[in-house]
């Protein structure tokens, strides 16, 4: 065991752990047996490590120290070189068991980033062949977070990590969007029975209700693809509380510069970086259509519950792919699990968009001290929509089947026709012969077009 | 117009208007458009104001001022008098529309306090005979507000409100059971298929399905009971903060004796009012349980939507009492009107216990500054839930009817029957002949048969 | 009174009463008492009723009908321009006590569109000399609502009545984003302490923080700005499921046509009505923006009151206007009451949020029944806001003023200046001089200045 | 690789895995990435198993079979001895592995239900010396699931689960109420301001504060508490609907008897078992009661970073235990961490009692096929409140400690005094003293002095 120490006293550390102690202290304090950071988030932040020791390096060598970036206060390109090395490692997926702080901890953030501070420097360290720990050499603070503050790496971070997973899942929905269409030209020909608060109404086509969903999930994709230009600008640079001297312009530039290669997204420094380090209004935006497209998804998985609902005592307009067992005590039961597991999605994303809209709304002066629920919930919700919408289209809507001959009955049996005589009977002309007639569908018809003859 | 005059200025009121310049004022700040402060609430402020003016009187009684009972700076019978016939009146309903600051408003009730009191002591002063105003002869604050805080009033008057509309609703819930129960019995001899996940399951009883609902809904009307007695706690007489110091002990007892008297209500005074005085948790949990009653009536409202789904392609099992025309355009059409509120309702009323939440939670020192939108939002559920549950029994429960040939249409055409073949035969092999046979509920049922047969 | 009847039975009206027989049936089954539907809403529905009459007579009259526009199944011109000037008068005001049913109605707002087609008809027909209820003459349904279904009219209502909210609290956010940067340029040069979690950080300027507020609400203006374009998208013509045949394309495209020349706005045919008939997605969407803005109007009014909290045992760094007295029982006590409104218009927003989203989750097929809620919601949240923005803005943030004094003093008092040292001396050597002085700003700052001489 | 096939088609499984081709394709269709199912809800599972297994042995014993319980349809001791072995050794922790099926996923629990029979029946066969998956011998749900469904099994799981964790909390409630009473006793005499909408209101103790917070949290230990009994009502021997028939009835009372015995736990078979398996409202209760909680907590949390805020800059009247560096970039700055995550668990119960609702309240017919995330997000919920108050009391509460000389300073530069004077000399000239010397508390004090002498 190697030993660490602070103001608050000394602690024994295992001798081969990449964290350090002040990840150790926040493992203690937070021990809530949640779940640890996003690895997403902690990826992001770890790049911008990357991207701090390389425009640091940038504005040495153009102040003409030659060949030999500097990183850090010792001034010295190996350990520059080491840390970027050390977050290419982590970046590649080494030491992810080293991040060991739970999602709900206090502190803003801080906690995590002294665990990704620990976690370079002791990884630079062992690239340098030195031990864990021996932070004169590569010093978590000084050089690891050099130019940094939690409070301007953290919300860029989660940008970052947010953007990722939001191309992701427009692309998804995109294919969604397409799926749905298919079967909308498939099945542009089966006529059945539409209905508006669960009663019969109106002929349709089952071809026109998938085309409905269609469009639906094709505004969805739109909005998320939009809503990228707002999280790409980033406070980076803005330190403590967003307020950026002369010194740090520079640094600035050349930070936001290098992530913008590295993520390979368009990111620009925000004009007024103070605002962005206390204001989280973008992240309710984000989640906010998050819940938007969890409401159409709930709405499209409900109704192919109800489509193929029975397959005997309900409507059973279409059936869907049985994809395991339905019941421990009903052999041949089949269930729409697809669906149910896309609506308790639904519910998820919008119980995480109270959670960010709570932390959000509880921001106070230079900051949000609550940023941790707002990035974990955020980020759970991105990743959740994303395989759900996944697999929602690969195990039901691509995978189900038209049930002709139901639709067909259904429509037949009902007086759905019957709205179509308004215009020329009157609404109360109808509305009488459809009362004698009650319970008789083809009687009404009958009696309809009697009236129509004369006139 | 009179004028009156506080440190900010001098205003124009109407001659004969009972609010005062603190009133006015307020209408103006919280001018939201929104709605004024619920009137449950302001008669409840209403009978502590007389509960505090009846009890200064006793204690001056006793204390040998003989028949003098003293109210006020002034310590005149006459003034009190007056101020207990104002109260009288406005409990009676006059003067309603006197109460004209919004439900919003900051201050945490102050406004509201401010305006009962001007309206008290200006209807106690026209009783006295003398001109709105003149607040020497009877003053809002130091007399009709006597011993009293807005931060002792206003949450002891929201306990009376609540448990005034809490026993109005544990009525209802009551008898709605009691109705449910009725068609349980009227319906015990119907069977059905049962449905799990909209998924044809097991054969029932349509009785046994009401038996369920009341069920729930007596569990909520034992909750709703229960709960009254944590709201029976008060803190009246707590002044500012919650701390009763020696000379308020005497009037806290008597002020609390005659309130319960004046209020039929078992009320006490809380151990500790400095507790009341800033936590708001009680709210919570009786918000949290008329969400679960919203749960449990939606659930009740949505099955009475799916049985009576159709009439001819939907479940159709039930049908509901045509209470009005269903569609513009779709003549016939008879919607689940009633259903349909209730759940609405359910919707409200979870969404109020959010607003509830929020601002319990925003609770700070000595005092919570949002308490005026916990009164609005609980009183409003409160209220809604007693409607909504009176429409529901008297216009759907007690008037929907059972479509005694579809259940047992529905339940001959499937094979609910097949899960208890599982038993003798094992579930496998049921699986695998209801495989066989997927389609044929009477092939299914032979197969099976022959199975036991041959063992 | 005056009878009228349908298939439920007779029942009597006044006399004079321009609603009919259908909003009574409504008026009774919704008798929840929560408040009556939103004017605003019922206007722009009136203003879809005229569209719809004149579309019709435009139709009618390049079909060769000559100067004799039809409207309605008896093809009479006069009827046509009797329910225009109905409508007419209505919009300017007359008639609004002839709106009688509830919010939250049953029916997804047939008996909204049922209402005011009869007072409607009822109007038209006084206009034209005639006794309400004469429906042969001037039908609600077979003339005001002709060619249109409550399924599109309603949303097609909301969106315009969104709009002209969401244009006007734009506008209000335009406004106090300017009076955040008045003041963030009148406070540019007072120094003072930078707090992150409510503990002292570093030296910031009270006019940055102010302009921190205006870029949120400035990030709020353009959203709600931008937004409107997916409002403007309406299924109007597109009956009741929204699949549009060859007769209504016609009616479709000059009503359309109508409405953008009456509302003022850009509206467009939607190009797959039933998607639009049955999503509400839009509404989820415009909600959750509105909570974006009551989280940043949230953030800066509790960030109001900690800076004007004290006056001595507070923060103190700013004053708020006094705007009436602040306690019964504290004489002199001000509160931030606008801010304590704003929080709580900000809460019932979140919840409003609440109530759309769970709302339209609970879409069915071709409708979604709980559309009565979605648009009570969201109406009651932009107005609230609209209001607040205002209110918060001309009583708030712009009488407000600086404690210099007290900016200094604070700053003066902490060891804000001390995270400067940390490029120079290092993290752990400034820890530990702040460590071995705890207490004591001006020994840390010696101590630095100290240790930079020595290096 | 092992074989395993059922009406879809054969699948290859690890050769030691416990699990079965049940949960391999329940593990593929959640695949969302979020979590496995909680392990407790899997033990109560596994602990009902037994239960059964226990249950059927001794009806097969009563009914005259000797020694020879009887267990599933083979009639044989053995296997049932192997059914309860392999039951103790999943409770004793082997195995956990093997419980591979999402947290949130599809079919009501079937797939959880599903994959503790597969992996109790191939522990089972392990133990009888068989190879995994020779289900004839050990059938999963002839055997294992022998007269349950996962429609009694998962309800009643989910109580047994909640019943522990809550004991759990409430005492952890209890400790933390002592921690805070101790806090009253020591600080009983440290006067300080009490202030009310964060304005400085009237002199209280910081005492007084714990004392309120302690009040707080003992009517939350005793809610928890009393909650329990609702829970004790459960489902067992319901089977899929919740009808017990005759021969189920004897199971019912054996297999509930025996899960007395082994959960410690007085739970009881509900008197209509129908009614348990299709309402949650218990569940929203319980959750509704955890908000409350949080409510609490928050508010506590809060307080205590406002009284700890800055140490110079703020109200400064506590001193929170430094655990943790407080900032990358600030040395020396200390945060309050454990406050800050109390109030993320109190964001997140919240969130969690939304989805517990939304999910509850889509309940239809016989069954709440969303009941994985009411499972999921209440023991979520149960388990960070459990820490979250373990962590609260023992660094934070336990180890905070009063700045008495603060505490004195603000008390004496506020005017704090001045309320007590309104009863000798009238509300408004006091305030008009105030206002005449605003801002010097000093005159304020001298001039009502010489008003009380004056009279």
């Amino acid at each position: 065991m190697r030993k660490e120490r602070d103001e608050l006293g000394e602690r024994k550390l295992p001798d081969e752990a990449l964290y350090g102690l002040q990840s150790l202290r926040a493992e203690e304090n937070f021990s809530l047996g949640y779940r640890k950071t996003n690895l997403r988030l902690i990826r992001a932040m770890v790049m911008i490590k990357k991207a701090a020791a390389l425009a640091y390096g940038k504005i040495a060598e153009s102040d003409g120290q030659g060949d030999s970036p500097d990183c850090g206060k010792n001034g010295k390109a190996e350990q520059s070189r080491a840390i970027v090395e050390a977050c290419d490692r982590v970046l590649a997926g080494e030491a992810e068991g080293e991040f060991i702080v739970d999602a709900l901890q206090g502190g803003a953030g801080t906690s995590t980033n002294m665990n990704v501070n620990e976690v370079i420097a002791n990884l630079a360290l062992k690239i340098l062949g030195k031990t864990p720990g021996a932070y004169d050499i590569v010093h978590p603070l000084d050089d690891v977070n050099r130019g940094q503050s939690t409070n301007d790496v953290y919300p860029t971070a989660l940008r970052i990590a947010a953007i990722e997973l939001l191309r992701d899942l427009s692309d998804g929905c995109a294919k969604l969007q397409e799926a749905l269409q298919k079967r909308e030209n498939e099945f542009a020909d089966i006529k059945k029975l539409g209905r508006t608060e669960l009663q019969d109404a109106v002929p349709i086509t089952l071809g026109a209700e998938f085309g409905a969903y269609a469009q639906a999930i094709g505004r969805d994709r739109w909005r998320l693809y939009k809503v990228e230009e707002r999280l790409r600008q980033v406070n980076l640079g803005g330190a403590a509380v967003g307020l950026s001297d002369k010194l740090t312009r520079r640094y600035r530039f050349e930070v936001i510069e290098k992530l913008r290669e590295l993520s390979g997204m368009g990111l620009a420094a925000a004009e007024y970086p103070m605002d962005l380090t206390q204001n989280n209004d973008v992240f309710v935006e984000v989640s906010g259509l998050l819940k938007s497209l969890g409401v159409n998804l709930t709405k499209i998985a409900n109704d192919l519950r109800l489509l193929s609902s029975g397959p005997y005592g309900g409507l059973g307009e279409i059936h869907l792919a049985p994809l395991q067992k339905g019941s421990t005590v009903m052999p041949g039961k089949v269930n729409p699990v697809i669906p149910e597991m896309v609506i308790q999605v639904g519910i998820k994303v919008a119980a995480n968009d109270y959670a960010v809209t709570a932390a959000a709304a509880r921001g106070e002066l230079e900051l949000n001290a609550f940023s941790p629920i707002i990035a974990d919930a955020l980020l759970e919700s991105l990743s959740l929509l994303r395989r759900a919408v996944f697999l929602f289209r690969t195990r039901c809507v691509e995978s189900l089947s038209p049930n002709r001959e139901r639709c067909a009955e259904l429509l037949a049996a009902s007086y759905a026709f019957a709205a179509s005589y308004g215009d020329k009977l009157g609404y109360d002309r109808v509305s009488a012969i459809i009362a004698e007639n009650r319970g008789d569908p083809e009687k009404i018809q009958k009696a309809l077009d009697a009236a129509i003859r004369t006139g």
